[in-house]
C-alpha cells in the first residue's frame, strides 16, 4: 500500500534538497518519482555536468525500484556480489552509487528522489535533505 | 547562434506554464530543454495522465530539433507531406501536434518549452505562456 | 562490386555540398557514407537545426541501402504506395524526402551523401552538388 | 557557463588532430560534439577499423557529459570503483579508456573531441592536439 504523492510535495522535495545543493555550492540534477518510479519534478543547474540528468532520474527510479537507498546497492552488485547484474533487469539501467533515497510517508512508500553532480557523498546528502522534508 | 538557459530561466518558464495550467484547469507535465534538447526542468501535476511525462518532454525536444511549434509540424508529416516520416529520425520520436515552442532570447535560440495532458490547443496556450516569460 | 571510397574523397564531396551550402545561403548538415553505410565524413552548420544530424545521416543511409535517390521513395512509401513501411526494416529508419544522392564511380556504387536543414529542393541541390564531384 | 562552438571551429579542431594523426601514421576516427553533444564534424580514414566511428562519437559524447577526459573514468568505473556502472546510464555508452577530451574556450566548455582507431595512447594523443587547437 501506498499513498499518492502530490506535485506540491514533490516540489517541496525539490526544493529541500536544491537548498541543500546551493548551502554546499554544488551544481546538481534532482529528480523525484512517484510511487511508480514516473518522474514528477525535475531541476538541473546549468553547471552541472550533462550526464546528470540521466543519472538522477535513473538514481530516484532505482531507489523507488527496491525502496533502498542506491549506495547500499554497489557491494551487491559488484562481481561476486548477491545480485550481480540486477541492475540491468530494467528498463533503466539500475544506480549502484549512493545519492538516490526512497520517500516514505509513515510506513508506505511514496516515491523517491535523486541526485547527480557531485561526489557520491554530496549527491547522498542532498538526497537526504530531499527526503527528509516528507517524514 | 544560442546564448546558454540558465536553470533560473528555466524555473521562470515553467512557473509561468504553470499558473496558465492552474488558470485553466487542465492538469499538464511541463518540461523545458536547453539548447541542445537536455531536459532541465520538469513538473507534473499528479492528475496528469502517465503519457504527458514522456509527450511534453518530447514536444520540447521536437520544439528545440527544428526551432519551430510542434503544432506547424503536423501538416508537413501527414502522408503526402513534405517531410512524410521525419518523426523517426531522431533519437526521440517526434511529436507533430501541437504543446511543444521554442524559448527565443532574441535572436537566439535558447531551449524550448514542452506541454501534454490537456488538448493540444489548451497544451499550446500553456507553452505559449511560457515561452513569453523569457521573451 | 564496389570501389572503396577514400576519407580523402570524402572531404571532396563534403566541400563540393558545403560550397554549394554557402552559396545558396542555407546552413545545413551533410554527412557522407562509404559503401558500407558507414560513416567517413560530417559537417554541420552552427545554426543548422539540430535534427538535421541525423537526418542528414539517415538520408547518406537511405540513398546507398537502396542506390536511390531519396526523393525519389516518397510516392513508394506513402499508404498504399508499393513499398509502404519499407522505411522501418533497417537498423536507421530511412528517409523519404529529398537531400540524399548515392556516389557514382563509373558503374560502381560507393558510397552516398545526405543533405538536411533546408527545404528538400535545396538540401537535394546541395546533396547533387557533393555527388558530381566524384563523378 | 558556456559559448557556443562554430562549425568553423569544429574544423579547426578536427584539422589539427588529423594531422597528429598522419603525424603518428595511424588510421582514425575523429568526432567533434558541442556542448549539447549532438555531432558537429567527423572524420574516418578508410584504413581505420569501422568500430572507430562510433567509438569516437561516444568518447566525445562522453568527455562533454562529465566535462573529464574519458581516460580519467577507466579507475572509477571498474569494479570497486565510486562510480561502478556508471556507463550506461546514459543515451549513448560512455566510453571509459583514453581518447576523449572536453574542449575549452576560457572557463567555457563548449564541446569535446573524440579519436579511436589507435592505442588508448595514441588516440589521446590526437585528441590533445585537437583540444589544444581552441586553447
Amino acid at each position: 500500500m501506498h499513498d499518492q504523492i502530490t506535485s506540491e510535495t514533490a516540489a517541496k522535495v525539490l526544493d529541500a534538497a536544491w537548498e541543500k545543493a546551493q548551502e554546499l555550492g554544488v551544481p546538481v540534477s534532482v529528480a523525484i518519482v512517484d510511487a511508480g518510479r514516473d518522474l514528477l519534478a525535475f531541476r538541473r543547474h546549468e553547471d552541472a555536468p550533462l550526464a546528470s540528468t540521466d543519472i538522477s532520474i535513473s538514481k530516484a527510479y532505482t531507489a523507488r525500484s527496491l525502496n533502498m537507498n542506491t549506495g547500499d546497492l554497489g557491494p551487491l552488485t559488484q562481481p561476486g556480489g548477491l545480485l550481480y547484474g540486477m541492475e540491468h533487469t530494467q528498463a533503466r539501467t539500475l544506480v549502484t552509487f549512493a545519492g538516490g533515497r526512497p520517500l516514505q510517508s509513515g510506513e508506505s512508500f511514496i516515491g523517491a528522489v535523486g541526485v547527480a553532480g557531485g561526489s557520491p557523498d554530496q549527491d547522498d546528502a542532498i538526497a537526504a535533505a530531499g527526503a527528509e522534508a516528507v517524514q
